[in-house]
This record gives structure tokens, C-alpha cells and sequence, in this order.
């Protein structure tokens, strides 16, 4: 019999793409899920339901005190919680990144971070798990095991990431009308402006020990899904051995692979997979290219991962054909 | 009376463009266009004419002894090569960049670089000019002036540029059709590989007297046109000291302007204008953004900029309404 | 010195592309531009400005009874209206179109239809013009002439268009987002919902004396810009004399042309030019394509062209290069 | 164990279909696949491997014959043919509609056409199945039923076809570039010119035994995947009678259904569903609509769903999640 699972902030756009990975899970089955459009509950009347995990996509600055209450009425249920509340280590981070106080720091510091390739031992059986962001996912995974390795330069790293437009949301605004984004291409939040630079930060400061300094420029780009990172980094080594130790990271882990050309959005997108190439710069310098569907490996398959590991399930049930 | 002017190489989409930009020129018209759609003369028909100026718009390989027969028969007349031919310093540098034995090696070190922003002396009343690439001009405009006056790093420059797809030509090939194109994003030629590198270089190595590297990645966008090109410097100064640099070089510059906010493809797109604006990055980092119409200032429009200043007419006329 | 020219509802599609045409207009200027953006003024202080012209880009519903005001304190000055409020001749088809009361019936049943190529006397001179829907605009340039001379039976008529987004608005709304658009088609209002079908039936009706009936299906093009219409007919006549007597009719017009392919959305997009081809389907069947810039002549374009009659000027001045 | 099929031309986006859906299918796997990529077998050593069945996907003119070999060799194997070479009745229908005389004649007549909806008795146990056309199939599944029960008249039918690019092939050529089709429209082979027509006309009159005349109009849409037709038809019953005629008769279907809004694209893209809306239009007319993706219920799926019912699988076997 199939596990069944809550869904919390069904109708956007990360929320529409669990229910229909769920559709096709061995072990999980959708209980319900909220959200505004036609016959979806309320979130309220949701967390009375009993089921025995819950996804949380709802906005940040709500999520956390909402995943509180739901952990109170279930503490024996998983949660998996899509949202940045709990995604930095204090409430003194999350202040400098998102503005305003966190709305439950009590919960701060002991959620593991969902990134499985990297905390897959603290995910495993966890309780309650922080979905990464979509941007954060695509730099980690590559800067992870370089850093780690101590192969690149932590003080210089430069992130340039192209989106497509799901990463900004579904809510009506008039820069996400057809008219204004067909066409074009923008630039926003550059340099250090954008939350995923603290989320990076901390990730890489916590693996390797060291102050990371990121320069990340988010683009906006004319496609529904899918994020491509060119990673900018300093090195000492030839690409082919960063390549190399990128390819022995990810060894056997069913989503990440090393290839040898630059991986496209078509290669990606539909899929939880993050595909990864090491190119030469000039001396000195090498490119980075991670790609990834930010819905999928960058939201919702990633959080249907991390379920399948709290869970105790096969890391990769539902996420590939025939899983 | 306008000045007759012949285009070779009128069906690609530069060729169009330039056919365009000639319509509303209150100097010019076009005296005869080769190519190989209807209405159209042969090249070599083309020769024979007689005119005031041409605009050659033919693939590189070809378009040097092309242009060298042309001049021969029309010794006074203007000529803007759009090709790659013309625009690096020795045969030795063609060479190695482009993998064959230049076609016309004694056209080469005579020929002004048509970056108008930057040799404008040169250009005027010269009798053939080398137009310079898109992406070359996307990171020129920013470069130069930051470079001349000392203020970022020549040997740690990063180059992150987005191009839509009339940028790879109208010949039909499987990488170029719709349903390859659409909803996708790919880099290509990453780090040094792309022949612009070597032009780039060269002209930053002759404005500074210093060696310059580069490390280039282009992508293809899912737009037909525009170029949005992120320039990562290194730098002791602070955003505004660039800006406020880039701001006083442009001082009175009909087509480049510096703004606020990062320009995005649509702000630019139809026009001649590169719009530019600077950011604070990591300490130490800058990040450049800078957006032009890859078929206008990356190409048709900046031919008809050089054509004016060669011929002595107004440097804007027949690229902003009005002129 | 050139006419000053007032416009009101500067900030959608239809008004920025006003404003870009005036632009270049030989003999208007833009003296104003009321909206809710940057640098513009608002609407009830735009009426005070003493201009020679207004062009006004109001929501229906809401431009009438501005007219109305606007008039009485500009009584000299030549008005276009935009919005679909005078475009019918009763206070009645309007309510039954509409929905609602008539905000100011008294103009009703004065005010030419604003489609040149059929009522230029009529607007020659006039002080108020009402311009015609896109939709409505892309069917009446070739059903007019088609029915005027008895060559379709005007009881069976099929209109199948399809448009760019740009015609849905720039308010905000979930079904304009980009992704929601993005690689879909939908239709909407199909049959006889779409107001256009009152607006359209009752040109041709006063143009042939007799009842027309239309079946109209409008879609949503994941585009920018252009509408391409198909509109079928039962006919006796082959398709050749059908499209000779468009020719005849269309002789010397500025703007709309008889071709022998299907006209592309590309043909026209940027232009004020609507273009019209006739096809043979199953014996006593027609297909008449007719493909335009619903923010050109389908609006903006249109309107300058009424402006142009209004004012006295050349019917083209300000609509092609050079013009 | 799972059954081995042989894909022929599996780099075409049909083949590429195939190859997706079988590697989700309960029952079938793929032996190998032919086609010009890495990693494929050539046609000719294709046809030497045993399998249980069979997908072909070459071109018309090139299949029959091809067909035929495959057959010779492999008696008991199932064999689906995607081209247009055994959809028409005859060689003569086939020289009038393709042009050229049929390459292997003593197929035709035999092999059922491939739309289960309609002729699932036939295809059950079928050793050869021909694939319906894309653009056939979206307007026969609304047509067959209403035409059958005498709702709508046969005689005069207009069908306006919108289709995604990837049912134009993969072969480069200049009118299928990415420029060439973004932000575009275009209407071909209008009236009565496309093959498509000679099909439904053909598949028509089978059923219903009288004569039946289409006037068909296909487009070209700046998408990858999906048709949207509008299907006009006289009729002298009510929409929400010819509604619930096609309800009953696709009563239990697992692919086709019959919904109250005029289906979209987004609907449909990704699945093997035929989504059917009827509306009312002028008095004496109805307008149906009708959605599938091209690849998928167009093609590849209805390929596997053919595939299902020769092998005596279940019909919906690998083209439903779960199935």
C-alpha cells in the first residue's frame, strides 16, 4: 500500500510539478493538496489531515511557522519543506538575507539541508528536511567537491545562472507577462543582491571550513524550465583534473553526471539530473557548466528525493522511468 | 541626391538588416544588393557595377580577396567589410585563430578596426574599414575605456555573453532549427575557443600596450536577436569609479549610454544603442553588463555607422528616427 | 513646425506603440502621455493641455465619457478614440455586446468607423474618429469588398484568427504569464462571444444593406505581436476573381496589398501594412487569408492613419520609411 | 520478460518519441534502433535482427518497400508503419495525393489504418498496422462520430489545423530555422493541397459511405509539440447534442475525451489524450475543437497504442503513468 503524502501549495508552479511526480511514485500517493484553484483544500484544513509525509511549497516568511504547527500536529510525519525559511544556519543570517525576523528560529540549525548528494547521512530518516534553491543546487553540486578538494580558489568564485521563468512564480506581475519576457533577456539581483548567496555561502563555509565569496548574477530567460550555471572559478590544476575529482564525487549517484560537452537545458529539463562540464579559461581560470530543471532537480524532484531518503525509500523511486 | 551604395551578401540576416537600415537613410540608397534570393545579382555581376560605397557581407575565407578585387576595380570607392577577414593585426594571428592561410595577407595592419566608439579618427575618410564582430563589440565598448584608464585587471577577465540566434547565420543546419533552439539555452566554444577571443585581445593589447586575457563563454539564446554580454572584472575601485569612467568616455556618444539598472535585450533591440551599466560584485569584482542588437550595433547598424564616418556624413544619419 | 498631439493611456501595448510612431512622424509630436509610469502625467491633468490632437488609449467602459469631456473642453481639436466605445452604432447593440449601459450614448451614431480604406470621406476632417478592433480590422479588409460586390454569401461565414499576445493587454493577469502562454495555443470565445462579432456584423451590414453572420474563433498565438486570419466563404466564383476583386479594390491603397502565398505573421509584424491572399477549398469554398500588426494597423498605426485624414495630412505620413 | 522491438529512423522526433515511450513501457523494450546518430545500427543491418515487433518511422516513399522486406523476412513479427505510404485505400488515391506511383502496391487494402478509436477490431491481432497521420488523427477523432450518426453535413467541412514544429521533420532547411519560425505564423498548403485531406477523406467515406469534402488549412506555430484544430461543420443539432454524441461514443476510451472549454495545448502536450470541445457557433454551425501532441497521440504514442493492441497488451499499456 502506498504511503500517502500531503501536499501543501499545490496550484504553483513547484507544487503543480510534485503532485505529477507523485502520479507516478512506487511508494507514495498524493492524500490531498491545497492551494487555490478547484478542489484543492484550504492550507488550514490541510494540516488536520493525517498523512504520513507533507510537502511544504508555500512562500517564504510563511512557511516556517507553518511547518511548525504541522510538526506539532504529526511529529511522527516526514516534512520536506520547499520554501528558504530554513535553509540558513541562525536567525541572524536569515535577518541579513531575507529582510524581516524569522518567523520560528526555534527550528533553525538541526534541519538538514536537502541536498542529498552532499547530506545524504543527515536526510536519511530525517523528520524534517530543507528543500535547497533551485539556484543553489545548480552551484553547489559542482562547487562542492572542487572546494572540498581545495582545487579552486574560495575567495574568487563567479557565478553567471540563466533560469527559466517557473523559477520566478506564479503570482500575476507585469514583468512576468508573455510580452515582456518572449524576446528578451534581463540581468537582476547581481553581484551579491540575491538570498541563494547566503545559502551558498553557508553551504561551502560549512564543508570546507573557509570564508567563500560568491559574485552571482541571476538571468531571466525566455524558456518555462530549466537553469544553466556558468561557474567561473580560479585553479591551479587543468580542467581535466577537476573533471576528474567531480566524476569520483559523483560516482554511482543516480542524478549528477560529469560530461564532456557543455550540457543544454533540452538535456535537462523533464528530469532530476544535473549534468556538469570542466572547460579551460584563460591560465588559470576554468568554466564550470552545471544544468539542471529548476523545477524538478531545483524544487520538486529534489524534494521527492529527499522524501524518498527520510522516508527510507530508494533514493531515486519516481524520479527516473521505470523507478 | 543619396549616395549609391551596393550590398554583397544581402539574403543573410546582417545583409537584410543592412538593406533595412539603407531604406531610411537620407544619404544613401541601395544601387544594387547580391545574393541568392529573387531580385538579387550575382556577385561577381556586383563587381562591374559602379557605385559610391559597398557593404560586404560575405562568410570570412571569402570576403578578403573578394574585397581586395572590388577595391581594385573601385579605388575610391568606400568599402565596410563585415567579415571576419580584416579585423586581426598580422596574417600569423588569422592564422592560428581561424585555422587557414589568409586569403589577402596585404590588406592586412591597413585597415581601421570600425569600432567608431574608439577609432572614429581612423574610420573617417578612410576607403575600407573592418567591421568588427558582435560579441567583439558587446565587450569592447565596456573594456576599453576600464582598461585604458587602468582600472581593472587586464589578466583576469571574464566574458559571460547570451546571443540570439541570427547571430549563427541563415544557413540551414540541424543545431539552428526551431525545436533545437526553442525553450533550450547552450554554450558553446567555452573559454578560448571562439575566433572573437583572438579579436577582442588584440584590440584591448593595442589600446593598453598590455597583455590582456580573456576567458569567453557565448550561449545561444531562444531569441533571434540581441546580445547581453556580462563582463567580469577585477578591480581596486569601487562600481560607481567605473560607472562614473564609462560614463565620461561615452560623454556625447550617439549610441552608448550608461545606466542605472542592468539593460536587458529589449532595450535595446531594433536600435543602435549599447546600453552599459556597472555593479559591485565580491570585494574586489565588478560586474559589467552591457546589451546591444547583435544585427544593428553588432553588425548592420555599426557597417552604416562607419559608412557615414568614411564617407563624411553625420555619424548617426539613418539610425535614430529623425536622422 | 509640427502638430502637437496628446496621448492618454501611454503605458499599454497600444499607447507605447502610439508614442514610437509619433516619433518619427513628419509632421506630429508628441506633446504629452498620460499612464501610470514614469514621466507621465496623469489622465485628468492631460485633459487641461491644449493640444491640436488627442489620441486616446482608454479602457472601454471608461474612454467614452472621457471623450466626451475631452471634446467639450477641445472642441476643435481632432480626436481618436481607441477603445471599442464608439465603434458601435446604437446604445443598444452596445448593451447587448457589452454588457452594460452606454457611458455616453449621445456620441453614438455621429462617429465614422475608423477604417480608412472603406470610410476615408467620412473621416477626412472629422473631429472624432473611432478606431477600428484588430480583430474586427483583419476581417473587414477582405470580407468589405468580397460582400459589397455579392461574390460571398454573407449568411455563412467563417472566422478563424489567431493573434499575439500584445492584443490580450499588459494588466497583469495568471493567463498572460509567460509561462502560461509559452509553448501553448488556446482559443477563447469561440463562435459568436468575442465583442468584434457585433463590431464587424454591423460594418457589414451597413455596407451591404443585408444581415451578415459570422461564426468567429480568436486564439491566443504564444507571439508578441500579429494577427493572421482565415476567413472561409462560400463563394461561386473561383478564387481568382475573388482575389482580382480585392486587387481592384485595393488599387493605389497605402497599406493593404494582394499577394499570391499565405501572408506570415513576419510579412507584416513592425508594418502598417495588412496583407490578403485567396485560396480555392472544396467546390464553392474559399479561403481568405489576411495577415496584419494588431498594435499597427490593428491599432497604433490605424489610428495615426485616421489621425493623418483628420488632420488633413498625407493618409500615409509617419507610416512608411520615409513617409 | 519483456518483448524486443526494433525502431527504424529513431532520430527523427518521432523515433526519438518511440524511443522515450518504450523505455517506460511494461511489456516492450527496445532492441535496437537505427537511424544517422551515434550509437545506432543502419536500416539495412536492422532489418537482419529478430524482434517481436517492429516501429518504422522513414520517409513516404522510402517505407513500403522497406515495409515489405521487413515482412518477407519477419512473418510473425507486428509491424507499425509511421509513414504516409499504407494510410490510402489504393495506388491511384496514392499517385493523386503523393505524386508518384506507390512503391509497393500489393500492400494496400490489407493493412488496417491505425486509429483504435475507430478500427480497434482490425488492429487487434493485426500483423501490419499503418500509423494515421497527425493532422488526420486531430480532426478524424471529432469527424468520425458526428459524420457517422448523420449530425453534421458531409459536404461541406472546414478544418483549421495549427501544429507544432516538430511535425515538419528534423531535416534542415532554411523555413525551419529558428528565426524563420519564432514569433511567426504561417498558413501552407491551404484549401485542399495537403496529403493529409486525401486520408480524412478517404477514412470518411469508409465510415459514413457517402461522399465527404474537407476544405483544409494547416499552420505553422512558433512551438515545439502540439495541434489545436478547429473543426467547422454544418449541422442542424444543438452544440450540447453533438457534445453528447461524441461522449457517448468515446465512452470509456482511454485517450480521448470530450471537455467543456476549448481544450489547449498545455492540456495535452506530453500525453497520447485527444481532448474534444464542441461550441456553438452561427445559427446552422458548430465549431469543434480537438487537441493532441503531434509526437505523441499524432504519432509515437498512437505507434505504441497500435503496437498495444496487435501484441494483445493492454491498449494503454506504457502510455498512461502507472500503465
Amino acid at each position: 500500500m502506498k504511503a500517502e503524502v500531503g501536499v501543501f501549495g499545490a496550484t504553483g508552479y513547484a507544487g503543480r510539478e510534485i503532485v505529477r511526480l507523485l502520479a507516478r511514485h512506487p511508494s507514495a500517493k498524493v492524500a490531498f493538496a491545497t492551494g487555490s484553484a478547484d478542489g484543492h483544500v484550504p492550507h488550514e484544513e490541510g494540516i488536520a489531515r493525517e498523512a504520513s509525509a507533507y510537502l511544504v511549497s508555500l512562500p517564504h516568511g510563511v512557511s516556517a511557522s507553518f511547518v511548525a504547527r504541522l510538526r506539532e500536529a504529526h511529529p511522527e510525519a516526514v516534512i520536506v519543506d520547499l520554501s528558504g525559511d530554513l535553509r540558513l544556519p541562525t536567525a541572524g543570517a536569515y535577518r541579513a538575507w531575507y529582510g524581516h525576523e524569522h518567523p520560528a528560529p526555534a527550528l533553525l540549525g538541526t534541519v538538514p539541508y536537502g541536498l542529498p548528494e552532499v547530506y545524504r547521512d543527515r536526510i536519511r530518516g530525517a523528520r524534517l528536511v530543507s528543500n535547497p534553491g533551485c539556484y543553489a543546487t545548480s552551484a553547489l553540486l559542482p562547487l562542492v567537491p572542487l572546494l572540498r578538494q581545495g582545487l579552486v580558489d574560495p575567495s574568487d568564485i563567479v557565478v553567471d545562472a540563466k533560469s527559466g521563468a517557473t523559477g520566478a512564480g506564479r503570482t500575476p506581475r507585469e514583468d512576468l507577462l508573455f510580452c515582456e519576457i518572449d524576446e528578451n533577456l534581463s540581468a537582476y539581483s547581481p553581484g551579491r543582491a540575491h538570498r541563494h548567496v547566503g545559502e551558498m555561502e553557508s553551504v561551502l563555509e560549512e564543508q570546507t571550513g573557509r570564508t567563500v565569496t560568491l559574485t552571482f548574477c541571476p538571468h531571466l530567460l525566455p524558456v518555462k524550465r530549466g537553469i544553466l550555471s556558468a561557474v567561473y572559478v580560479r585553479t591551479a590544476s587543468p580542467a581535466s583534473e577537476l573533471s576528474e575529482a567531480l566524476r569520483c564525487f559523483y560516482d554511482g549517484a543516480d542524478f549528477v553526471r560529469v560530461v564532456e560537452k557543455p550540457p543544454r537545458l533540452s538535456d535537462v529539463v523533464g528530469t532530476n539530473d544535473c549534468l556538469i562540464s570542466v572547460h579551460a579559461g584563460a591560465p588559470g581560470r576554468a568554466v564550470v557548466f552545471s544544468a539542471l530543471d529548476n523545477l524538478v532537480k531545483g524544487a520538486a524532484g529534489q524534494a521527492v528525493q529527499n522524501l524518498n531518503l527520510a522516508m527510507g525509500w530508494s533514493e531515486a523511486a519516481g524520479l527516473v522511468e521505470g523507478g
